[in-house]
């Protein structure tokens, strides 16, 4: 095996590309990155001797198939639509293929086909979904060959802005994908609490947060998760008491998004009427209705129970929400008219450094003692192209390519990074990249 | 001209069934009550000589075509995803059809062909939609005839509970589908205020209720519907200023219902884990977090923000929902449990009496002078079998099928009930039977 296939050279491809290159020298590998953008992909690759940026339309089947069939391992960062259609071609070709996406069902039903060709699928090998599974699973099956009975297991992750970075009153700026980030949270979260289910509405998830200690950066607060229930059986917990997995924000975050979808702003269902006329004065006021009050921001202010000068209603105001500006986007949606604002309000200067921090709290009872384990990540980036969300997505793919280019994995089939042999290479390369857990245990009862 | 047929001898088919078997001895018609449960339609038809109950399973083709073909008109009373099958035989075998429910988009589609045959087909003949349309386009007309500027048009309609047969502290029983009122509100209420688009989230429609004063009644509360644009251009409105529909329910109601909805209990759109084991105490339980308080009870209080015995937190406990009393429903959705309890609740009993309200406000500018036309109808059931909801529905139906038997519409193709035609004859034929707005014009500017 020596070809490796990188299909899209956008964004989350950087640190990927670049670990791929380097041991390619090393290895005598030759990496081709295709993109629908040409230029993208050949300035990824630069003059590096084993690699090329070439152009591929993913939905020209012909050509696809004819890249797919010249690699060994094909890597997918198409959105994740798009992977179905390339591990039908992996399959037919008989190829292996690693993504960073949530794995669907239908991905999974190409799990016997997959093993009968002894190829592995691997989904789920970036940062959240990925190294949340790999780190997760290395302390569950560690306690557990201890002799440890888990009693709860709570998992935190932010995508968050660095604090030498941060110099606006929501504390936060957009270090990835905008409209993932404005509709976050839709649908009903569900977790599990001393043996029993719970359940958080939407219209009251971002109320409803709790405070974080985060090792080394004091109290952070998070939202609960829709999925904390999903991996329960995958992680080997099918009987703990306790499950959370949650997203993490900088204190006062959530009080004013909770007054953003509050108004209705993160609603995604039907048009503004005259959208591309009104201000953004005039959008606030469309959600006004019989509060007291005499300008707009008092009625909305009336709306949320908050006092006119709150932190809340002073992040609002940053926004520009109360400016009679004109919005300038037809046929938009509430969100829509949001995300675009938060665009600006939001975005990354060039020398801005995001941070990402995750953190495991692992419950659970050994030798008649309760003890507390906490594993923490942290890891800032360096500037707004070579983020730590790039890296900590394209290295677990990178070190995994590797793995499966050195004949290092022997599971066949669809899978996510829940086994040993993936897990403990992964982590344990991982550390030479300053990518590495802090633990602190403490005897709880 | 002289077959009915009528499709459907549910709850609502009483009231119809009788005035065309009335009308039928005089006019000499007969009428075929089908219905795929025949006792029902037998019964309702009785020993009447003029008609006869049959059984019909509506998605056998052919009994259903073969009793179309029969009828001169067809009254279809099916569920309303059901009507265009109907529909479509009615196009073929050149027949005319009636129908108390929204009319669709594909319903809609067949205009040209019913005008092609010379049918009407005509739909929202009922109570809401149907006597709200003609009663407001009679005044709307009036008004504009007089030369008077509508100024503001807003209407009310609420399925209410009579003074006289209301004992819980909701003011409120079941006198309609209680799914619908369970799921009621669900998405976005839009709206005209002084030239300007309003939206009310669902999460805040309850909240945001507004007091109606109904004539010779009090006070009311009403919340916005979903549609009350819709009827704009059709009503002749297209530049009025102000347009609102709403529903009517008793004082106290809607901060009441806002509270199950905050907690997350309107929700239909996942499955409570194990529901057919929880009480309602658990299933209470579920939806509290970290919120203070040593009870669930108090838990819940402080999530809603209500004293402990505040009146809606009496409503909550007089429903039973802190009660330890098994569910005992498999795979059920918070919104499915709380309809199940709300069903044993608010029964109707045999003698209770339901009470209908529609009130019309127009506000209006003629000779420099600001008007307010108020137009209120209040109808009562005589029990829970004779309701005033089922009257008000079937009377409306049976009197447009005397008009179209009669031969005495001109109108074609697929129509609501916005014209001169069908609204001056049917309301006044409605007046014999009691249903009647009472009408009071002030001069307010």
């Amino acid at each position: 095996m020596n070809n490796i296939l990188i299909i899209g050279a956008g964004r989350s491809s950087s640190a990927l590309i670049s670990y791929t290159l380097n041991k390619a020298k090393e290895l005598g590998w030759f990496v081709t990155v295709a993109d629908a953008n040409p230029d993208l992909a050949v300035k990824k690759v630069g003059d590096h001797p084993n690699g090329r940026g070439t152009w591929l339309d993913v939905m020209k089947v012909n050509d696809r198939r004819e890249l797919i069939e010249r690699a060994d391992v094909v890597v997918s960062l198409l959105p994740a639509h798009l992977h179905l259609e390339v591990a039908h071609d992996c399959i037919k070709l008989k190829k292996h293929l690693i993504t960073a996406s949530y794995v669907s069902k239908e991905l999974y039903r190409l799990g016997d086909a997959a093993r009968d060709r002894e190829l592995i699928f691997m989904g789920e090998m970036g940062l959240d979904p990925g190294i949340d599974h790999m780190s997760a699973m290395q302390k569950i099956n560690n306690i557990k060959a201890e002799g440890g009975e888990l009693t709860a297991f709570r998992s935190y992750t932010g995508g968050l802005i660095a604090p030498e970075s941060d110099n606006n009153p929501w504390h936060y700026k957009f270090t990835w994908n905008p409209r993932n980030v404005v509709l976050a949270g839709q649908g009903t979260a569900q977790y599990l609490e001393n043996g029993k289910f719970k359940y958080i509405p939407y219209h009251r998830l971002f109320k409803e947060h709790r405070p974080v200690q985060i090792q080394g950066m004091g109290e952070y607060e998070a939202y609960a998760n829709r999925d904390s229930l999903l991996y329960k059986d995958v992680y080997g917990l099918s009987n703990i008491p306790n499950i959370l997995r949650g997203t993490l924000r900088h204190k006062g975050f959530c009080d004013a998004w909770n007054a953003l979808l509050d108004i209705g702003l993160t609603n995604a269902s039907y048009p503004i009427m005259d959208s591309e006329k009104i201000t953004y004065h005039e959008f606030m006021e469309a959600f006004t209705s019989n509060q007291a009050g005499t300008s707009v921001k008092e009625k909305i202010a009336i709306l949320l129970g908050e006092r006119p000068n709150s932190p809340v209603m002073k992040k609002l105001e940053w926004l520009g929400l109360f400016r009679k500006k004109r919005i300038n986007l037809p046929n938009a949606t509430p969100a829509l008219i949001l995300e675009h604002l938060l665009l600006e309000k939001w975005a990354l200067k060039e020398e801005d450094k995001d941070m990402i921090i995750m953190q495991h709290e692992f419950e659970y009872k050994l030798n008649k003692e309760k003890k507390l384990l906490t594993s923490t990540l942290v890891l800032k980036g360096r500037d707004s192209l070579d983020t730590a969300m790039a890296r900590l997505v394209g290295l677990p793919l990178g070190i995994f390519v590797r793995l499966v280019m050195q004949g290092k994995i022997t599971s066949t089939g669809v899978n996510i990074p829940v086994m040993e042999e993936v897990y403990e290479p992964v982590l344990e390369e991982l550390k030479e990249y300053d990518v590495e857990f802090v633990e602190k245990e403490e005897v709880i009862g």
